[in-house]
């Protein structure tokens, strides 16, 4: 079939001859002359800003690309050109651009990145992981060694549990990346850390293991081994392809559900120990001040959170009508069975509904269609996780927690929306 | 803790003594040092070339990583330098390193890539699809328009039809990725066909769709409306971002579990019809022409099919002892039930372990605990699915289907591996 015979071609002369031009560069014209047609897309508005406007002009791309023989294969992809992550990066973080993803998986190249002293450049021929302490056997492992053992997989998400922590004391992110964008979610390959220790034999006294990285920061963090789930891995894959440097290539801890620090990256040392060794990262840092004076300590597992990604904090809504709203929620407890939405500043609630895949301990989907009035809204979302806790308000955590928190914070996040569809973080 | 004081630092001291050079460049040495301490792993035999030798020299890394501040965080991340992925491309094809991956995720970078005239470069502002034929109502919408209807998510392999089509005529491929390297799986995000044929509203007589992309040879097949999964996407996202130009950005067909071309790329037009249009891509090319000369057309599913990726062609294995064989399953008819592995060319067969997670139309990785005597061996993957269709062997194939086929070869592939411990493909 010839280009020209065909009715793409002749749709596209018909339209082209009143408003070719401004058709690229105005999409609400567009969607008018489209609208006039007698269809509609559900009715939905159109929302700026939900998917970034190019970063290279649309005139610099054939016409038709169906006249242009296109490039060649290439050894290692990347992205279009006319795509760019919006991603907020300082020197010791990159934050996961939570407004511009879809599905559970993050792209191993926007996984939120945290270290205390900047990314080692480590060569795998020379890294080394020790075992040592109330072991029967010290024994230090090559990286290709540790491969030989038997593999494992499994898809989870990784949180720093300094994650939302600016939001304790009043409204600070303006976008979701901002306020939730230290949370990820990989397939994570390597072996189990039960395997390894078995090989070096775990004496009768050894309740804890300390796990080192070899940064600059050396972060250690002590890991009592009767909480520590089975399925945890040392892990030297992640999305089928080696760890990237910044998640701890060539080696790192991932347990399933835990607070990122406790994934020690860059391992270099198991010492097994009889009590915690009280390291920096677990006294000054990563313990939670309470009322009273006393620290929560150890506290692992990162409790059922969620947010709504679209529409979120620096997003406009273009006019009424309906919209999808759509979020993430997550749990280190296993699985998200349920996930309310309020558009009412928490009065009322309604089911959302859960998109599939939902799996363990991975960012699960949540979607709801809202037919936005035009009027003030408050929107948040609340999730509920397989051993029934539910997500609390802010409020509910600060009376058991107080003002001291930085850490843990797993609240419900509001977004308002004004009468001139622009959306906001605030705090009710 | 000083780092001068931690046991690592000491244990490295001493082994530095003797062979500190010598154990960077030289594993075996090292695995020997290891093993002599008393300790062993599995006793595993060593493979090369199961994981690349780095592309960057060890020496350019600091001896000490702890001694040096890293790298700032970035806003995009890459792979370390010191791994490579061995892709192998030609101008039309990029083959997936199946030999090389980890887990059931394929970097999108990795995905495999087939295309007939080149990828088109398509500003995603000036694309259109086009909805007519037997329709009541024509419809053109933009991407952002599709980006509005509900999202819908899910994890699924696409292979090509012509994946192992070489080795229907005597093994050809040296390494699974030429076997086997046309078969990729990613998290696929888009709206539903059914959602946006709704809209345009599908008259009674239609009972094809043709689906045509906008790359420069306009690829085009003809897809039956009562046969189309009913979750079978438009697509405009993989693994969280937006399509790679090459898996077809801006739009994609994903049709869960049937033959990669006709999942059409840079999707501009969908016409419905009557009867299939016979175009180039389903009469001369993507058919299977039988021993009586006919030819098997519209064969959309994939049968299930396997292979195992190490060892495999181009391997080494270094030494008698236990190796962890590991491979692949899929199939276009739900979720693999079972894997049998035969390291004796198919007179006993072992049931191997599956590897979590076991989706539906995804890449399942399966392992088997085997002890290599140093004889010759001949390693085999046979696999079952849900609907309890076993994958065959290639003479079960040609039995059936002859010598003149090229598309749909899902045998069971061998794997011969010799005294010397090298594997090579063979037939038997």
């Amino acid at each position: 079939m010839k280009n020209d015979d065909h009715p793409l071609a002749k749709a596209t002369q018909s339209h082209s001859a009143e408003a070719s031009e401004k058709r690229e560069s105005k999409s609400l014209l567009d969607r008018r002359t489209f609208l006039a047609t007698g269809s509609s897309v559900l009715g939905i508005a159109a929302v700026h800003a939900f998917f970034p406007s190019a970063t290279v002009a649309a005139s610099s791309s054939p016409k038709d690309p169906t006249r242009t023989p296109g490039s060649l294969a290439s050894s290692y992809g990347t992205r279009s050109v006319f795509e760019q992550a919006q991603r907020l990066t300082s020197s010791t973080r990159s934050l996961t651009p939570l407004q511009q993803l879809s599905g559970i998986i993050t792209p191993s190249a926007l996984h939120f990145e945290r270290h205390h002293n900047g990314v080692p450049l480590i060569a795998p021929q020379r890294h080394r992981l020790l075992v040592h302490g109330l072991v029967h056997q010290p024994m230090m492992f090559t990286v290709e060694e540790l491969k030989r053992f038997p593999a494992q997989s499994r898809l989870a998400f990784i949180e720093c549990s300094g994650n939302s922590g600016k939001e304790w004391n009043g409204p600070k992110g303006s976008t979701v990346q901002e306020t939730h964008g230290l949370t990820s979610t990989s397939e994570w390959t390597g072996v189990a850390l039960s395997t390894v220790l078995q090989e070096a034999g775990i004496q009768p006294e050894a309740s804890w293991v300390l796990a080192e990285g070899s940064d600059a920061a050396a972060l250690t963090r002590s890991i009592p081994l009767a909480m520590v789930p089975k399925d945890t891995l040392l892990c030297y894959a992640q999305n089928g392809e080696p760890l990237r440097p910044e998640q701890g290539y060539p080696l790192r801890l991932l347990i399933p559900g835990w607070e990122g620090n406790a994934c020690v990256k860059w391992l270099r040392r198991l010492k097994l120990m009889a009590n915690p060794a009280m390291t920096r990262e677990e006294t000054s840092k990563y313990t939670d001040l309470m009322p009273d004076g006393t620290a929560r300590q150890f506290t692992f597992e990162m409790d059922a959170k969620s947010v709504i990604t679209s529409p979120s904090g620096g997003q406009q809504l273009e006019q009424p009508g309906f919209i999808e709203v759509r979020g993430l929620a997550w749990t280190g407890r296993g699985r998200i069975t349920h996930v309310d939405v309020s558009t009412d500043g928490g009065t009322s609630w309604q089911a959302a509904e859960l998109q599939q895949p939902v799996l363990p301990m991975c960012h699960t989907r949540f979607r709801l269609a809202w037919h936005w009035s035009g009027q003030e809204a408050i929107l948040q979302s609340r999730c509920e996780d397989e051993t029934g806790y539910v997500q609390p308000t802010l409020t509910d955590l600060i009376a058991v927690r107080g003002f001291n928190s930085y850490y843990h914070n797993n609240a419900i996040q509001s977004w308002k929306v004004n009468k001139e569809g622009q959306v906001h973080n605030v705090q009710i």
